[in-house]
């Protein structure tokens, strides 16, 4: 019988899932987000992600911090569904010896997170836990047509992300080995990590186009979503473009480390992922520029069932790994 | 400054929500589920609550079990609102070394809460903690009318309760304490923890009567929730009788214990504890006897803002005190 370290949280969830009565809904089970219909085209859409404190919170990030980027990594989930949280519910589990002070910062930084993307805290439950524990669950609604989902894409597509990546890995590698650099590039990088944004403006205006055929975050590491959405759409990709933030090139050129790793295999970047019919391309970067954010083009969508790295006139692998639960 | 085991669950809500924003809702932050406005008259319900291995899963239960009482838990809660739930989320945070057929009972315990009580689970997100977790969040619908509050309680209404008390905290001293009592009493009281059932039927059925003026379930014991609705509606009770399983009164007259102390103070018992207006009592009571369950009347609701317990012809004290996490 094999031990949960062995498995990958896929597996884990597929064989969680092995005996369940799963029912028809608006969103297959696995996606980022739930949704069940309340009304003929209205659903309810629901998200819920546990942070735990010794995985996911990095030598240097503050309560108040753990608790908003629990709250963050939720909206990105929805972010990458054009969904707008309305209601957050937050249960806490929480180790002995936690101070009062502490206490006061995981509530602000709940708070914070919520507001910061026009929702609000409305309930929650308290619990006594080895780890911090802080699971997040999310409601908003949306029309069913403006939903989107992972297995839209078609060859021809283009595939375009929110930002630049590798700014986290970088930031990571700083905060948990340690590393000295220069602030200029130092503090942008932990900022990443500390203070990640979700690119809620950028989904919401995105979706609302019309012309977005499959949508993913990159949480889990660009690559391995790039995986995701050609295991959902069942086609390809040919990258071309991947850019890198300046500040993670600047990292990489002291540590004598390759900028393409770091944005490739980092996860905990919270970028949109997207395809979008050629017909809307111009129309949908206007809109997500006329909402504050940017939309870079990196490659188009195939038939072949396979990823195409072009990068600097070479041809390379993209192997499929990130972050994954439990895998040691 | 204060740490976490000097406050109390209560202290610490207070604390962690002192810098909140906290918008108006259909019912107020604290109670027992949370709503947000879908339209006028309709309701999105929300719960979330967590079932911590270490502090909520007694020796001798299994993790199939665990899994399905982190459902109920959370059933319960949408049954003193007389709300049905239509959908599952879970978070699970699952330590290493879990096996495979572990993790398979897991899902199958989440599949069987939730199909008992008419919901699916229809996703969720898998995670890696020191401890078991297994954080639910449940959705369901309500008229705004239909949703039974904790402030209603007027002098003079019925206090009643779903069923009788003191299973669950006799069956935990045998399964904590290793206690060997006549399978006979020993097996359902053992059951009672094991199996623990949500008063759902019984909390929709009073629901629809309108004349349920408050309502609470009993996870933290009967005298802890009692306090809770006389804080919430500013009133006081007399209880003149309190229903005692004949289980737990021959497992006290075994251990020299006193039934009445096991069914005041035990908790993890889901009961429903209402005040009804007396003129719908009599419907209340048929309609709850419709639905397949009892409602037993315990007392009366009084002006004056005290508890009286007459039991056996005499008067008792009646604490505040319960199953409160964080407490040492």
């Amino acid at each position: 019988m094999r031990p949960i370290e062995s498995l990958g949280e896929k597996e884990v969830i597929r064989i969680l899932t092995s005996r369940m009565e799963i029912p028809e809904t608006p969103i297959p089970f696995g996606d980022d987000v739930s949704a069940i219909r309340i009304e003929r085209n209205l659903l309810a859409v629901l998200k819920t992600d546990m942070l735990v404190g010794r995985t996911d919170v990095p030598p240097g990030m503050s309560l108040r911090q753990a608790a908003r980027k629990a709250v963050v990594m939720n909206v990105s989930d929805f972010a990458s569904k054009g969904v707008e949280p309305v209601a957050v519910l937050v249960s806490l589990g929480l180790p002995k010896g936690l101070k009062e002070e502490e206490i006061r910062e995981i509530g602000e930084g709940l708070n914070e997170g919520a507001r910061e993307y026009g929702a609000y805290v409305i309930g929650g439950d308290t619990n006594e836990a080895s780890d911090l524990i802080i699971s997040c669950s999310l409601l908003g609604f949306s029309d069913k047509e403006n939903l989107v989902n992972r297995f839209g894409a078609k060859p021809g597509d283009i595939v375009a992300v929110t930002g630049e990546f590798g700014k986290t890995a970088a930031g990571l590698k700083i905060l948990i080995e340690g590393l000295t650099v220069p602030d200029k590039i130092g503090n942008p990088l932990k900022e990443a990590v500390l203070m990640p944004k979700a690119r809620l403006k950028e989904g919401v205006a995105l979706s609302k186009t019309g012309g977005l055929t499959s949508s993913i975050d990159s949480s889990d590491g660009l690559a391995w979503s790039l995986y995701e959405l050609l295991d959902a759409s069942n086609v390809g990709f040919i990258i071309d473009n991947l850019p890198v933030a300046k500040e993670a090139v600047e990292f990489s050129s002291i540590y004598g480390l390759d900028p393409y790793e770091l944005s490739l295999y980092g996860g905990e970047e919270y970028e949109l992922i997207v395809t979008i019919d050629p017909d809307f391309w111009e129309e949908s970067k206007r809109s997500v520029e006329k909402s504050g954010g940017s939309l870079i083009k990196i490659g188009v969508t195939t038939k072949e069932k396979k990823i195409v790295l072009k990068l600097d006139g070479e041809i390379r692998g993209i192997e499929r790994r990130g972050w994954e639960h439990f895998r040691i």
